[in-house]
């Protein structure tokens, strides 16, 4: 089980409204590549890993992305906050207006809800682990994507350090993927 | 952010394997009235309550709905401990190992991918408690059905548990919900 | 069974065209608030209703729900009458007429096509009531977020008219839930 | 609008319950070439229909099958009545059980949820009745793999009614489809 | 079993970069009446044909629509080529950025995945051909959308050819109907 | 564009019939970690391939693996070859046969239809390629688990070659990953 802690894993303060960020933003929220993909392929997958090194790799890295799903639903707040009605027509959040108001809601930057389909388990810890890495690898390349469309700088922040967070994951789930190999599982 | 404490919020322990009762729970694991979207939809409302005790509610029974997807996981894992090829066949769980083996994946009973668009938000606080109430509503029933359809005292008690959550959170749910109409949200 | 009548429920007569409202508008056609939601849930659960009463409330407002759809479809219709190639590219309907030209076609804003998802059927009367009570909130809600959208009153007539169903339906279905609840179902 | 007539269009009144074939007749309920898809897909498309008769004639069987929709699903609710839980779970129908109880759920034979992704409208009438006339011809042959299933004689008469109307509507939809060719539409 | 071979069917040599027309040109590319689905509705029907010839004009199609699917992509392609992060946020194409930066992901014009649910197969050649038809009616109506959306005649030319080829095709499938439908299959 | 060759890449000739082995194996066909799916993971990931080199492994992966799309359903064809109404019943094949008879459409093993939400393309080659790794991996763990549900030799075979296919595939994506990872793409 998880106990709240009422802080987020990286601070975010993010002064100027945008609107077509916040839009944007949401693909890592919901979308395919995104962190609530993350957090539930890995702490779905680790009820089958071979070992306790991996059921707690897998864990650990699931609950910090639920940590990160936090910190990007944050940001898309920040980013809306105190938009009026012209503001979000121009920016063509009106869409997500008409039925969520102001409200957060996982999908992917073009609207199209979250679905389990974005990831896969395969009870195979070298299949998991591969799907894994391959995961992190489409996360990071995600938020540089974010990170081309963007210069502000209290958005970079976070972004930059999100960023680092799924290569620090890469890494670790590819040493793991290495010693199940010479494991033989 | 969360911190992982590893327990279950209920303890599971299914001595009896019981394949077909596996992918009938799987409904309150990635189904439209299951743990996961009760946990999604509360962890993305609470963003707009209006006030800090909205937002903590929803925070807080989130999070333990997270506890709940867990043990819900815990449960469908020990239901298929052990099972061999001959009772995976037998008892209809063949498509799903023929994809998944003996991992978990997040669908309804019928094996449908578990998709966002079974919860609101609308950033109306009155509109997404009701929605809360009903959620509630919706997942004693489901339990209930679950419960008629099993027997094992093992299975019995955390889904009784379960059941009775539900109706807790309804009855939160339900304070806060006139709180916020008296007040005139 | 039903008879069409060749009227609608409430007159619509949009006399300035207007591409985006006609893009919001349509998260009421086919979205997951929307009318067609609504009209498909209370026509599927009416058939598990314990008594006549409830059977004839849901089919009623179930029917009722078909000339709602009706009604939006009118209006978005009327909304893009009209319309050139250069205004629909200005409005962002480019998307919309490459693929249905002004045709109507149930989706969300953003394009997302209607699924049963929307909706729920439990076979218990005091949940199915429960969800149809938060249904009739939720179209209020994004009744008042297209009416903020707005400022045309021949939109807003309807507009209003239907919101104001929605909470006669919200009242309807209170009353009949706290029956049921007295009378034990 | 419509009118409720407290009547179906061909009278339903299975005495042998059937849980087997509840489970598939459901797709002529909520599947791909399903009444409620064959409903949606000519009322949506009826309003770019280029003439009155164009129109007329997509409501009315678009109306007609609202009321196929209404028969099918007494037919499932007649085979489901009494069922009890021990011939639930032997005709697979316990992961329908476990979501909607006895309740009415549009999906296809498998429990996917209806989605408007199974019928299209391209605002151009050829196309459109082109479609239509596929859908008829569709719907014909599930009501013939229906008929196969089963030898109630129950259930055969409206089935074959049903797939008689199919052909009925192919016809009404040719003709129209070639007088407006000839029309240059 | 196919052969690659390093040409397109019909020469593509857009000059002019135009991301609004590499938005909506993708409808044909993975949106409901586009050629991925057209090739993978005849490569899946063919099995079930009465006949070597029906066997035969399906994969012969089938295939020519993978080489449509092909052209498309090389259209989409060369109207992204050389776009800077600017041009791509003014064509509303960031949304896609965001997620797939400049390559091609099968979606419609809203950026909705791809999904067979737009494609049907009955096991009936008559419900077959006569769907097949539909959908080049359909398809052809899409053209003529694509086509009164732009002036390009780099893309003019490579858009009525495959118009043209859907009306050769709609003629081939209807041939076939007629035989077999003297031939009273 | 591609040239149809009207054989198989690899011989199929299943002479037993064997329903629940054909209902098992279309996840290979329109399942998540299906043929399908990499066959359109590659075939739209090329476009973004940063040399000819890359471009052409994945044009040539790509193909091969529309080869084995067909091969998996012409085994199912096989599989499902002289079978009568009462082995379909029992099989539990009837939902399929209610809907399509007896021909092929690209599901799940749950008959969930196929999205292209079961693949990403990102525009990173280093993305794209540890995601077509991880992409075989998971076909070959699916392919394991086939191959354990069966003791037909006429299906192990093939079963036993497409298996072998997806490794070579891995390392030929691994090599060229590695290559392209020392060029510093």
């Amino acid at each position: 089980m998880w106990a709240y802690e009422k802080r987020l894993q990286y601070p975010i303060n993010i002064r100027k409204k945008n609107l077509k960020m916040a839009k944007l933003l949401v693909t890592q929220y919901g979308g395919s590549n995104g962190e609530l993909a993350a957090a539930l392929r890995y702490l779905n997958q680790r009820y089958t890993m071979p070992d306790d090194k991996g059921r707690a790799l897998l864990t650990d890295i699931g609950t910090e992305e639920l940590a990160h799903v936090e910190m990007i639903g944050t940001m898309i707040s920040q980013l809306m906050a105190g938009a009026t009605i012209e503001e979000i027509k121009e920016a063509g959040l009106d869409s997500h207006y008409a039925e969520h108001k102001n409200a957060l809601y996982p999908t992917d930057a073009n609207g199209v809800p979250f679905t389990a389909a974005y990831f896969a388990t395969t009870g195979d810890a070298i299949a998991d682990l591969t799907e894994d890495i391959a995961a992190e690898q489409k996360a990071r390349a995600v938020y540089e994507n974010l990170i081309n469309l963007t210069d502000d700088p209290d958005l970079l922040g976070p972004l930059l350090w999100l960023r680092q967070r799924e290569i620090i994951h890469f890494n670790r789930f590819s040493e793991l993927l290495d010693e199940y190999k010479r494991k033989g599982y």
